[in-house]
C-alpha cells in the first residue's frame, strides 16, 4: 500500500521463546474415554490438544495434574503447555472455550513460569466422591453421582475415612498401573507411599432431590484406582461388612484383593490441584 | 410336585380388564428425539413402551400430557397406560426403574380411574425454562441450561412475561405444528387461545457457579414452541431490542413472523402437570 514500507525479503525468522502457559479445566467425563490421548478415541487432552492446534497452528501435548479415568468428571483439573502464539491470556480463554465442546471449560489460561509443570510441580490434589443417598435418582444427576439407596452406618464410614489420613503405603488400594509410570524406589520397587491430608464425609442437601453423601479426599498424590477403590471400601464398612478399623488391617496388606470394591466412575470428580 | 393338584386342562381365560396407570416420570432429553415415538430413534415415549413391555409382555403406547421436543427435559412428565397384567404399583415402579436408562426415571406409579387420559385430563401445566448467567457454564450444567453472558434488563423481562398472563391467541408464539394436532374452531380454524396462570422471572443461586435465571410459566395449554418462543422474544426485550409492552403488540399481529428467536432446547424443562 502507498505510503507502507514494502519488505521485499523477510527478516530472518526471530528467534521466538515459547512461554508456558497454565490452564484450568472442567470437565464432564462421561462422554470421554478419559483425559489420556487414546488413538481414535475422544478423550479431554486429545479435545484439548486439537483446540490449541486450531487456535494457534501449533501442535503441542498439553500435560495435565494427572490421567483421569473414563467417566471421571472434573471441577479444577490443571495443564501445563508451551506455546509460541503471542496470544493474551482471556483471548486465549475466549477461543478456547468457542473451539471446544461444552463438556470442557477452561476456567482459566494464565502464562506461568518456565519451570511450571503441570504433574511435576503438584503440592496437592483434592478429589470428590458424590454418592446420591435415595431410591430414584433425578436423571439430571445420574452422570454425576453413584446412587446408594440401602442403610449406610455413616458414623462407622466417617471413621474408616479417619484411619487414612498420615502417610501410609496404598498398595492394597491400588490398581495395576497400565502404564507403568508408578515412581519406583532406587532398588526397583513400586513407590506407593503417599501421604493423606484429609479424608471426610459430609452430607449435602440437593434442592427437592434428596441428599448426597460427599467423600471429600486430599493428598500429596494418588494411586490408580486409588480413591475408588477406598470409596468401595468404605462403602462395605458402611454396610457392615467390614469394620472402621479393618482399613488399617488393608493397608498394612499391601494387597489389592484385601480391599473392597471399585465405586463407579460417574461419581468421582477431581475437585482441585495446588501447586 | 406331590400333594398338588395337577391342573391337566387350564381353566378357561378369565375376563381380564385392563388398570389405568399414571406413570409420573422424569428426563434427561439431551440424548432422545423428543417425547413422541419415531422409527428407528430413541424417545421417550418408545423406551417407556419398550419397558412396559418387557415387564409385562403387553404392547403398548402410553399417552403423554404432551409431546416434549428433542433436547427439552421434564421434571414430572405424566403418562397414562392401561395394562392387564396384575402388578402392584411399587413393583411397576421399581420394575421400570430397573429396566429404563438412568436418563429416564419413573418417579410415581398409582393405578388411576378408567376415564383418567393423561393429555386429556390435564387441568394445568407449568414449564420452567433455564439460564445460566456467567461467562463460562460449568459442563455438569451445560446440558440444562442456556448460557446468555451479556447484560439483560430483567425488570423489563420480568414486565414483559406479567405481560401475558391471561387470555390470550398465541398465534405469534407458536410454531406450525408438524402433526396437525392443533385443536380447531368449528369453523376449521385452528384454536390458538390459551390461558396463562403465572408468568414470572426469577434469580436462582447455583452453589459456587454463579446464577440461573428462571422463567416459570403456568397455563391450561401451550402450542409448540411456545415456551421456547416467548423465552427468545423476552431476551430481545431483555437486551434492549424490543419494549415489554411490545408483547402486546405481538400478540394481536397473530404472526409468527411477528415474534423473536426462538430459545434453545436444552434450558427448557416440563415442570409439572396437574389434574
Amino acid at each position: 500500500m502507498l505510503g507502507q514500507q514494502m519488505t521485499l525479503s523477510p527478516d530472518p525468522q526471530p528467534l521466538r521463546t515459547p512461554r508456558n502457559w497454565k490452564l484450568t479445566l472442567s470437565y464432564d467425563g462421561t462422554d470421554f474415554h478419559g483425559w489420556q490421548v487414546q488413538p481414535r478415541r475422544r478423550t479431554i487432552q486429545g479435545e484439548l490438544a486439537h483446540a490449541l492446534e486450531r487456535i494457534t497452528g501449533e501442535t503441542v501435548l498439553p500435560q495435565g495434574s494427572g490421567r483421569t479415568d473414563a467417566g471421571v468428571h472434573a471441577l479444577a483439573q490443571v495443564a501445563s503447555v508451551a506455546l509460541l502464539a503471542a496470544i493474551p491470556p482471556p483471548n486465549l480463554l475466549r477461543a478456547l472455550n468457542r473451539t471446544l465442546p461444552a463438556s470442557i471449560r477452561v476456567l482459566g489460561a494464565e502464562v506461568a513460569s518456565a519451570d511450571f509443570h503441570a504433574r511435576h510441580s503438584v503440592r496437592a490434589k483434592t478429589y470428590q466422591y458424590r454418592i446420591f443417598r435415595g431410591e430414584i435418582c433425578p436423571p439430571t444427576l445420574a452422570r454425576y453421582v453413584y446412587t446408594v439407596p440401602w442403610p449406610l452406618d455413616e458414623d462407622a464410614m466417617t471413621a474408616a475415612a479417619g484411619r487414612i489420613v498420615g502417610e501410609h503405603d496404598f498398595t492394597s488400594f491400588a490398581a495395576v498401573d497400565p502404564d507403568r509410570t508408578q515412581r519406583r524406589e532406587t532398588d526397583g520397587t513400586i513407590h506407593n507411599v503417599r501421604v493423606i491430608h484429609s479424608s471426610t464425609w459430609e452430607r449435602q442437601g440437593v434442592e427437592r432431590q434428596g441428599d448426597l453423601l460427599v467423600y471429600t479426599l486430599s493428598g500429596n498424590g494418588f494411586l490408580h484406582h486409588m480413591v475408588r477403590n477406598l470409596v468401595g471400601t468404605m462403602l462395605e464398612v458402611g454396610r457392615g461388612q467390614r469394620t472402621a478399623d479393618s482399613i488399617l488391617d488393608i493397608l498394612n496388606a499391601r494387597d489389592r484383593a484385601a480391599a473392597g470394591a471399585t465405586a463407579p466412575a460417574r461419581g468421582l470428580f477431581l475437585h482441585s490441584v495446588s501447586y
